[in-house]
């Protein structure tokens, strides 16, 4: 594409970070690939998330928060592993080059990805729909990783921050609007992904997930793969800022129960252990709220969720 | 994406490979993230390209040979770095499912992925414009990584296999040629990725890349990056079967210099190194021919390149 080399040289290698000790890597972008060194008695963590616009952004979102977000979600996948972030890569499809989009897109980018003490390793840039597709990699030491098949029966199920942001600020874009300082809003837009959380739960925390489908359909996953079911107290969830406001309290629980897009970790952990995470977190200015238990028989009870499948991302009009 | 967990278990997972010691996976796809174990003394190797319709292939590419062609291309970068190739991530995305189209995409995807020993570790499913993002990830002893930036003024130049074949590929297509036995039309759509023959090249060659713009345009990425320039002989260019044939001696002779997708190593060794690599890469049952040498001067002589400054990629009727 055009003007590929530019855009990689001006937006994307110069926060890149140096090669070195610290950022681990050891021949930065400019090569056919970058080197990087592991940890030792570490195993590495990887993911990707593909963010498509009119899926999973609407057209006309911030370019910034557009950046921000593509990072974070894939972000969150690290931190329900427990795995130290470490470096990442950034496939980006543009119909155009356009400047000043591509220069807010990195700003939103580069901030999660300084924040998160990573370096970007790789880029490529092409033409087409606009869509960008993140691969993360992070560290954990051996055999530490925080993994979905560890729950047990009796462990308490517990939940980071607050749940139904996503969904409420999907709601608020939808109707008109566009203030990012919104907590809603920023909730949708601006995902914060909790791994300091996950490393914070490592030797804590039994199994864990992050919640991108919705409370209900990821608890599942985690309950399937540890072969237990689960008892909720709905009126446990803990609810986004200005999510009742926004919606009254029973399109809030359901938008918490099946809200896609939050980007918290649902963990269980020995009920013995889980002050000691409720006091790691608060440290980190996050809450940590007990909303249920492990159960020995499968299946999830204490709330009405047969009539909420599960979630669907944003879609644009044609589907 | 509807269909996305079943579509992930049916096509990705059965072909990642068991975890284990010979993949260095110890948790398979499955959780948010994979697990793997690098080897110690080595670095990680990584990189990633995005293939998109209508600009890196044409919209009526068959679908097998758009799932090779997306794993050889990114392949191709390890190759250039001389890593053992190790594990892969897909984030594909498709206008809609259709099984048959994706069983396909699936089955050339794997059949390389299996050929260079790779596990697939991570993929993701999602909508819109077809186009697929593929990340690799290889290893290398620490410090043997072939670099760019290695080249000395008497090195010997020289390239894996023939050139010219994507360039000559992609016109029999234009032509409407589509049996994928023709060896043009396979150079183009079934690139080979020479990652055993950069292994093979460790410890011989003093810089490499691989020849994905044309040779000249990158040849110019690795005479720049080592600070030298270069005098080729055009009669030694190595030109790919049938294109003589097909676009005449001095099209072809163009076409290996201009043209891009050929997915060869472009090498400076010194001179007393070439015979073993010869021979080695001869038991690969690859040429590697001389094509000129490495100048203290800069700029590449001995070629007429000033009215084809670089290749562009494949490109629908509408750019």
């Amino acid at each position: 594409m055009y003007g590929e080399f530019e855009l990689i040289e001006r937006w994307l290698a110069p926060t890149t970070g140096e090669p070195g000790k610290a950022s681990g890597v050891s021949l930065g972008v400019g090569d056919d690939a970058c080197l990087m060194r592991p940890a030792p008695a570490h195993e590495l963590v990887v993911s990707v998330d593909t963010s498509v616009e009119g899926q999973h952004f609407p057209e006309d979102a911030p370019p910034q928060a557009l950046g921000h977000r593509a990072l974070a979600v894939s972000l969150s996948d690290l931190a329900a592993m427990g795995a130290q972030p470490r470096w990442c890569l950034m496939a980006l499809t543009l119909p155009e080059v356009e400047e000043q989009w591509v220069a807010k897109f990195a700003q939103g980018f580069h901030a999660v990805c300084d924040e998160a003490d990573m370096t970007l390793v790789g880029g490529d840039v092409t033409r087409g729909q606009r869509a960008v597709s993140v691969t993360v990699m992070g560290e954990v030491p051996t055999g530490e990783a925080l993994r979905r098949d560890g729950a047990r029966a009796g462990d308490v199920l517990a939940v980071t921050g607050a749940l139904g942001g996503g969904a409420g600020g999907l709601a608020a874009w939808y109707e008109g609007q566009r203030d990012l300082e919104s907590p809603l809003l920023a909730r949708y837009l601006l995902p914060q992904a909790r791994w300091q959380a996950g490393l914070a739960l490592r030797g804590l925390a039994s199994a864990a997930i992050d919640v991108s489908d919705g409370l209900l359909a990821d608890l599942g996953h985690l309950l399937k793969a540890s072969g237990v079911g689960a008892r909720l107290d709905a009126e446990a969830l803990p609810l986004a800022e200005g999510l009742v406001e926004a919606l009254g309290t029973e399109a809030a629980r359901e938008a918490a129960l099946t809200g896609g897009d939050d980007y918290e970790l649902v963990v269980a952990l020995p009920s013995a252990a889980f002050d000691r995470a409720r006091l790691a977190l608060a440290e980190l200015g996050l809450a940590f709220v007990a909303i249920g238990q492990v159960t020995a028989s499968p299946g999830i009870q204490g709330v009405n969720a047969s009539s909420l499948p599960g979630w669907q991302h944003f879609h644009g009009g044609t589907s």
